[in-house]
C-alpha cells in the first residue's frame, strides 16, 4: 500500500474523522444546555474548564493537518452534490480553524470570557465608561481575527461569514438601506392607533402557562420523543439530529412572553428536527446559517403564531385555561398580540420596530470593525441614530448601547442575521401562501401543519446542503429581497392600525 | 532549547494534558447523567455515538505516547508525595490504555453494548440459554483483555485492579472465606425472630417522599450548591469536584426505598464533594476506588442511616410528613428499617444477607475468568451455591443468575468491591466511634455531622492520594479486615432478633 490515500479511502477517513467531530460538537452543545438549565450554581468555574477542554479538542480536530491531506487526495472529480457540500463545509471550518493563530484564539477566549462580566457590571451600574476599555480590547482582537481570516477581503465580511456564509456587507447594506425608510414610515403611521391596545390582565399560573406552551409546541410539530422543554433566563434551542431541546421562561403577568418564546424556539427546533436523518452527525446535519435559522423561528412565531388565524385558536385556548383575562374577543386579542410600541430593547420589540434595532447595530458594528468608528464615540453614535429612527431619546445606557451581550463576547457580524432571518421569512411566507391552499383555515383551527410541511420540504430537510441564499432562492423561486417582508408588515399593520 | 524536556517542564506539560483529560472525563460522566435522567428517549442511538466519540478521545489522550516521554523526563527524584501519587495514577491509566490493543477494546465495546440488550431480553423471558452464547463471548474477550493487562500476573487480578487497585484475589478470597461462615450462621440465628416485623403501610405521596429525601441528604451534609437531586430507574451518584449529582427513585408504597437510596447516594456524593479542592481536575480529585466509595455510601446508609439513633429522628420525620403509617413507636420502626428476610435479589438484600450475595458472585466470576468454570455450567453452580448459603432454591433465572447487569457489560472484578466497601465501612465505623464522643447523641438528633466530619478528615479529603488499603489503614490505625464489620452485624442483629 502506498503512503498516499486513494480518493475513496481519503473520503472515508475524512468522514469518520468528521463524524466524531460532529458528535463532540453535539456534546459541547449539550453542556451549554446543561449550564443554562440544570447546572448547580457552584459548578460554574469547573464548567468553564470543561467547556474550554472540549472546545480545545474541537479546535484541534478542525485544524487537524490530515484534513488538508484528505481533501487534496479526494480532489473534486466525479463527486455528487452531497459530497461536494460536505467537503465545502469541512474545508471552510478547517480554513477558519487554521488561519487564526492559536495564541490569538486563546486570547480572544480569555478576554471575552472576562468581558462578559465587565459588561454585565457596567450595564447594572449604567456606566458605559467602565466597559469601553474592555470593548476596545475585544474590537482590537476581533479585527486581528478578521484580518487573519480575510485574506484580501474585508474585515467585516470575514466575521459575517461565520454566521451567514455567502453574504457580504455590500449586499446587506443595500438591502437594509432599502428597508429602513419604509420601516420608519410604517412605524410613524401606526404608532398612534396602536397605543390604545389592551394587555392581558389576570393571574396566569406557571403550570397552566407551561401546559399551554407545550400545546403550542405540539401544534407546531415539535417532536417530543427527540426533545424536551425546560426553563432558562434566556430561552434557546439547542442540539441537532435526535436531541433538540428548547427552553422557555415564565412571566407571571405576561403569558405572551412564555407562549411566543416557546413558538420561536419551536421554529428553531423544528428546523433541526426536520433535517434529513441521513445527514445526522455530518456537516449537513444542522441548520445552514443563523439567518435561515432565524427565518424558521420568526415565521413560526410571527407570520403564523401572531397571524389572525392562529391567534383566534390561541384566544380560545387561553380563555379555556385562564378564564377571563380582560380581553373580550378574538379581534381585540389579535391586536393585543400585535401591539406596536416604541421601546428601547431589541428583544422586546414588536415586528414593526425589531428590524430598526438591528439595522442600527449593523451600521455601528461594521464601522467599529472597519475602523471607521472609535469605541469612545459609540454611545453618541448609538443615541443619535436611535433618536433619528425611533423618535425618542435613550434614557440610560442599559436601554441603549449596553443592552446586548453580543459585542462583549465578540459576536460581531451576528446581529444582521436577525433581520436577514426576517427577510427570508418574508420571502418564504409569500411563496408558501401562493403554493399551499389551506394555510389560513388550518391555522385558524390551531393547525400549522400545511405550512410547516411546506417549510420542511422546501427548507428544513436540506440541512446545510445549500448555501443560505441558494436555499431560499430554490425554495421561493426568487433571489431573496426585502419586498415580501415589507409588503407583509405594511399589509398587516396598516390593516390593524392604519 | 533542546528537543528533550527538563523535568519541571515535562511535569508542567503532563499536568496540563492531564487536566484537560480530567475535564473531558467529567463531561463524559455528565453525559451519562443526562442519559439516565433527562435525555429524550428518541436520542438513544445518537447518544451512543456521542459517548463513543468522547470515550475515543479519552482513550487516545490516556494512550498518548507523550505521556511515556514526560514520565521518563520527570523521573522519580525529589518528588513530593502528591506528585508521586499523581504520577502513579497517570502511569497506571496510561499502561491500561496502551496494553489493550485498540481492536480488542473496540470489540469489547461493541459486544458488550449488544450484550446488555441480549441479557435484558433473556431476563425478561427467563431464558438463560438465550444469554449464554453472548456471555461466553464477553468472558472470552475479557479474558483476552485481562491477559493483555496482566503480564505475568493472574487474569482476575488484572481486572480487579481496575476497580480496586492494590488488592488481589488471594487476599480477597481469604477475607471472604472468613466472612462466609459467620454470615451464614448469623443469618440462621436471626431469621425466625425477624419474620414478624411490620412494614410501613399507608400513602406516601411522591412530593413528600422527595422532600424527606432532600431533608436526609441535607442532614448528611450534601452540598446543594454543588449538586442536585433527580430521578432515575437505578439511583446513582455522578461527577467529581464542584458538580456531584445524585438520583433517587420513588416507590409509592415503600418510602424506605427512596430514603435509603438517597442516603446511600449522598454517601458517594459527599465523598466526592469532600475531596480537597486543590485536587480538583487532577487524578487525585476523585474517590480512590469502588471499594472505598462503597464504604462511604454504606456507612452513611447503614451504620448511620439504619442505626438506632438516626431512625428515631427519621420516625418522627415520617410521622410528621405522612401521619400514621402503621408503625407505632421508634423501637418497632428501628426493626422495620432493619428487617431481615431471605430474598433472591442482591440489590434488595438486608445487611445480613447482602455480602453473601456478593461472595457467591465473586467465586463464580473468578472461576469464569480463570477458566475453571464454563458458562454452560454457570446456572447450576449459581443455584447450588445459593441453596447452600441462603437455604432456599432459586425459583427462576431472573431471581438467580440473570438478575445483575454487570457481567453482560463486562464488569468482572467489580462485585467484590461491594463487600470490600462494607468491610472498610466496618473498620471506619469502629475507629470513628472510638475517637468521636458524641456520635450517637447527634445521630439521635438527626445530625450525622460529628461522624461525617471525621470521615471527611480521615478519608474523603484525601481523594486518590493514597491506595485504598493504605488509606483505610491510616484512617483506622489497622490493616482492614472483616472483624469490625462482623462484630457490628452480630451485635446489631442479635440485639434485634437474637
Amino acid at each position: 500500500m502506498s503512503g498516499r490515500h486513494g480518493p475513496a479511502e481519503a473520503l472515508e477517513a475524512l468522514r469518520a474523522h468528521q463524524r466524531q467531530t460532529e458528535a463532540l460538537a453535539q456534546i459541547a452543545g449539550r453542556l451549554s444546555w446543561d449550564q443554562e438549565t440544570v447546572m448547580p450554581r457552584g459548578a460554574a468555574e469547573q464548567r468553564s474548564e470543561e467547556m474550554a477542554a472540549i472546545e480545545a479538542v474541537l479546535h484541534a480536530r478542525r485544524a487537524d493537518p490530515r484534513i488538508g491531506e484528505w481533501l487534496e487526495a479526494i480532489g473534486d472529480e466525479g463527486l455528487d452534490a452531497r459530497t461536494r457540500a460536505e467537503l465545502r463545509l469541512v474545508r471552510r471550518a478547517h480554513a477558519r480553524a487554521t488561519r487564526v493563530p492559536e495564541r490569538l484564539a486563546a486570547e480572544i477566549a480569555r478576554v471575552t470570557s472576562v468581558a462578559q462580566g465587565v459588561w454585565a457590571d457596567a450595564r447594572r451600574d449604567e456606566d458605559v465608561g467602565a466597559f469601553l476599555p474592555t470593548l476596545a480590547e475585544v474590537v482590537r482582537l476581533k479585527r486581528d481575527e478578521a484580518a487573519a481570516l480575510a485574506g484580501e477581503g474585508s474585515l467585516y465580511d470575514a466575521l459575517l461569514d461565520d454566521y451567514e456564509p455567502g453574504i457580504d456587507q455590500e449586499w446587506l447594506s443595500a438591502l437594509f438601506g432599502r428597508m429602513r425608510p419604509r420601516l420608519v414610515a410604517l412605524r410613524e403611521r401606526v404608532l398612534e392607533a396602536a397605543a390604545s391596545v389592551p394587555l392581558p390582565k389576570g393571574t396566569f399560573p406557571p403550570e397552566a402557562q407551561t401546559e399551554l406552551a407545550r400545546a403550542c409546541a405540539t401544534a407546531f410539530g415539535y417532536d417530543w420523543t427527540r426533545g424536551r422543554l425546560d426553563f432558562s433566563v434566556h430561552p434557546f434551542s439547542s442540539g441537532s439530529g435526535d436531541d433538540v431541546r428548547i427552553t422557555t421562561r415564565i412571566a407571571a403577568d405576561d403569558p405572551f412572553n412564555c407562549i411566543y418564546s416557546t413558538i420561536h424556539e419551536t421554529g428553531h427546533a423544528c428546523y433541526e428536527q426536520g433535517i434529513d436523518r441521513a445527514y445526522r452527525l455530518t456537516p449537513l446535519g444542522r441548520g445552514v446559517s443563523m439567518g435561515v435559522h432565524e427565518s424558521q423561528s420568526r415565521i413560526y412565531e410571527n407570520q403564523m403564531g401572531r397571524g389572525r388565524g392562529f391567534t383566534g385558536w390561541l384566544f380560545d385556548e387561553m380563555r379555556g385555561r385562564f378564564g377571563d383575562f380582560g380581553i373580550s374577543d378574538r379581534d381585540v386579542f389579535y391586536r393585543a398580540v400585535n401591539r406596536v410600541a416604541t421601546g428601547y430593547i431589541r428583544t422586546e420589540a414588536d415586528e414593526v420596530h425589531y428590524n430598526l434595532h438591528v439595522l442600527l447595530r449593523f451600521d455601528l458594528e461594521r464601522d467599529l470593525i472597519e475602523g471607521r468608528l472609535d469605541v469612545a464615540d459609540l454611545e453618541t453614535a448609538w443615541n443619535e441614530r436611535f433618536e433619528r429612527d425611533f423618535g425618542r431619546k435613550v434614557d440610560r445606557p442599559s436601554n441603549g448601547v449596553l443592552q446586548d451581550v453580543h459585542w462583549s463576547v465578540g459576536l460581531f457580524g451576528y446581529f444582521p442575521t436577525y433581520t436577514l432571518g426576517n427577510v427570508y421569512a418574508g420571502c418564504l411566507w409569500k411563496a408558501l401562501r401562493a403554493e399551499v391552499a389551506d394555510v389560513d383555515d388550518a391555522l385558524a383551527a390551531g393547525d400549522p401543519s400545511p405550512a410547516t410541511a411546506w417549510l420542511r420540504e422546501k427548507v428544513q430537510r436540506h440541512g446545510a446542503l445549500l448555501e443560505p441564499v441558494d436555499l431560499v432562492t430554490q425554495a421561493t423561486g426568487s433571489v431573496p429581497g426585502e419586498g415580501p417582508l415589507l409588503d407583509y408588515l405594511e399589509e398587516k399593520f396598516l390593516d390593524l392600525y392604519g
